[in-house]
């Protein structure tokens, strides 16, 4: 164990672990703050997620929504990144302990460190799916489709049908599905001549009997609807019992054959929080106070995915995680001029999910509902506008505009590197 | 082995080996004639090699530079592509083996499959140094340079100095070597301040008193000065004894350490043209007559960097491969057509090369001889004219001009994947 070798400037030190929405946030809004503020996460980039999905099919290049976390932190003056994972938090001597060995101190603590994909304990789930929730991941899946469309192309021995499943009818699994179909129904037909467009299919499958869980009815019928449409067989009411290499088990006792399977049905709280001796609730989310404090510490807030509040769980989506992140931040320059802390609020901002090119569902607080192509507009103002906070904002904006206008006619413009 | 499945539509079939600049010239020029062709690649993409440095320094994403076969082979009603490696050519019976164990029969053939990294037989060179001559190998050196920065930056053990050896002066050498002094010189202070600029360096090792040999002397110095001017430490007239795992072993007796050794001393015909049967000359490359023929073979071309006509072995350039693989083409209707071959006649365009941000040479026919910032914007639009060609054009000319831009401000806009 050696301790940190940080230069220390007297000011008060804020740890914020983990650079997702939450932690970028709080980073932001200490920026005048007069602390130093310690960046940690274990990669070296920050990832935008809500457009993994473009990531995974091909649509978008891996570089168009990641950020590099050190070209982050040197905008800020008193900021520092480092890569590292969190193995250990003494709140009683104010020290994280990091994978290095080394030991930081702090005065504040901010865990936002997100959540890892929760696999329910279903047989060969962790071992034969794959999530979308990280950049590997996510090259891994289109590394994977790309690899086996081109095994079947050549009629190998042995390649597994183009069969994608994808197990989870939430906003992931919707995008991820409707984002294959598009691919097999555009771009397939021109890229592989030579492969029957028939027999590549995409599977959704969810164990609640809707998609899309927490839209208004008539919106998730209208996206049943629409990925049926689009050719996608959609298995409502269908439980996963068990993914093997090339085939996924239902509960209804079929046996389908599954190229790639793609794992969206939820997440939980990564396998270090449980190091940490704090307190967890459902899904290993770290239970926090009304002030979004962790339960009986001080000096350690839990925001975004990771916390949960007794009472009201708050959503695991990127409004929630921005805005606890720079609540956090306020409190922390709160409690350094010795001021009490205030209840998080959460103002509910909506909640959208993409179909397809043109094709979207969004709902607004106030029963505004909408659907279809001025649906699609305001997810793509949306995804475009959050974008251009970071850097990558021109090279991704005409990639997903290249992609809209050229479709058709180029089907995968960006490729992977399939082993 | 099983026979080739492929539709046969009585026109004659034309074999395209290999998709860089020559296969994908031919194919183009043949858009129009009454054959199928099939073209055959490695890999699932062509790849812009004269900005593979790009993607090794970050620049760059690999997407950017790279685009899929299939979506060229679907602009063409009679070309297909196939993703296979060849591993035997039966010019008797007119047929190639594909990796796969499948045989295909062609009437005409064109070989342009490009070539490997020469190491030269300096020890330790092939298993501890990198090149930056293919997509994968250029983003594994981004990704240790990067890590390597990382390492260092936390100072952990065993961390090996941040520098970086690239031994060759060639365009290549010359290129990445400019480009990682920008990255030092701009990017490191900003995105790791915890890290003294002075630890990192970059050397250049050439075994020749200068470097790029095939321009003028006055540019040969203007790069040698600009590149010192950065920060590079030139080590002209100095062999490399040795490469290990992290230094490098040089003539005159001292030992560099090297994070990341990059090798770019020259290129030699890959493996499997051995294996071909066919005649070849230095550096394994095949031997043409003067209409691009191989030697003894009336169906068979060889264009690009592989092929070497034995008075004139024309250099190993994108113009050489872009006019032969157009010429063999021509030949090809022409043979169809009954009429004789013609000989290729190269038509030099000149030569340039980068030695980083608003400074370049250019060497013109008729000695026309450019440098610094004129120099750099022809380079630039002529490689943006290139990737015009291309799909990728938007989407590179934004991450082209947002590292311009912003380059000061940001570092490294582009992150990859350490391990």
């Amino acid at each position: 164990m050696s301790t940190d070798e940080l230069p220390r400037s007297g000011r008060p030190r804020v740890i914020v672990v983990g650079a997702g929405f939450a932690g970028l946030a709080a980073v932001r809004e200490l920026r005048d703050a007069d602390v130093d503020v310690l960046l940690l996460d274990r990669d070296p980039f920050n990832t935008f997620q809500p457009l993994l999905y473009q990531v995974a099919t091909g649509g978008l290049n891996p570089g168009d929504i990641t950020y590099s976390l050190r070209a982050f932190a040197a905008r800020f003056p008193h900021a520092r990144f480092r890569r590292a994972t969190v193995t250990g938090v003494d709140t009683a001597q104010r020290r994280v302990r990091l994978d290095s060995g080394v030991e930081v101190g702090y005065d504040y603590l901010i865990l936002c460190c997100g959540v890892v994909a929760n696999y329910f304990g279903i047989p060969g789930a962790e071992e034969n799916a794959w999530t979308i929730y990280s950049r590997r991941s996510a090259i891994a899946v289109r590394d994977r489709v790309l690899s086996n469309l081109e095994s079947v192309a050549q009629g190998r021995e042995g390649a597994v049908e183009p069969v994608v499943v994808v197990v989870g009818g939430g906003a992931t699994g919707v995008e991820m599905a409707g984002a294959l179909a598009e691919l097999r129904n555009s771009g397939l037909p021109l890229a592989y001549p030579e492969l029957d467009p028939r027999r590549a299919r995409v599977v959704l499958v969810e164990m609640a009997d809707t998609l899309l869980a927490p839209f208004h009815p008539t919106l998730r019928s209208y996206a049943a609807r629409a990925l049926r449409e689009r050719g996608v067989d959609l298995r409502l009411g269908t439980a996963v019992r068990q993914v093997r290499p090339d085939s996924v088990v239902l509960s209804d006792g079929e046996c389908l054959p599954s190229a790639v399977t793609v794992w969206a049905t939820g997440v939980r709280a990564c396998d270090q929080v449980a190091m940490w001796g704090l307190r967890q609730g459902p899904g290993g989310r770290i239970q926090v106070e009304a002030d979004m404090r962790v339960v009986g510490q001080p000096d350690v807030f839990a925001v975004g995915d990771v916390a949960a509040r007794g009472d009201d769980p708050l959503p695991q989506l990127a409004q929630p995680a921005i805005q606890g992140g720079r609540h956090a931040a306020r409190q922390v320059r709160r409690l350094a001029r010795g001021e009490p802390t205030e209840p998080f609020s959460y103002r509910d901002k909506g909640i959208m999910a993409t179909i397809g090119r043109s094709d979207a569902v969004v709902q607004l607080p106030g029963r505004v509902r909408m659907r279809g192509f001025v649906a699609w507009v305001a997810w793509l103002g949306l995804h475009v506008l959050a974008l251009m906070s970071n850097r990558n904002r021109l090279a991704t904006m005409a990639n997903l505009a290249v992609r809209y206008l050229t479709w058709k006619r180029t089907a995968n413009v960006i490729v992977g590197d399939p082993p």
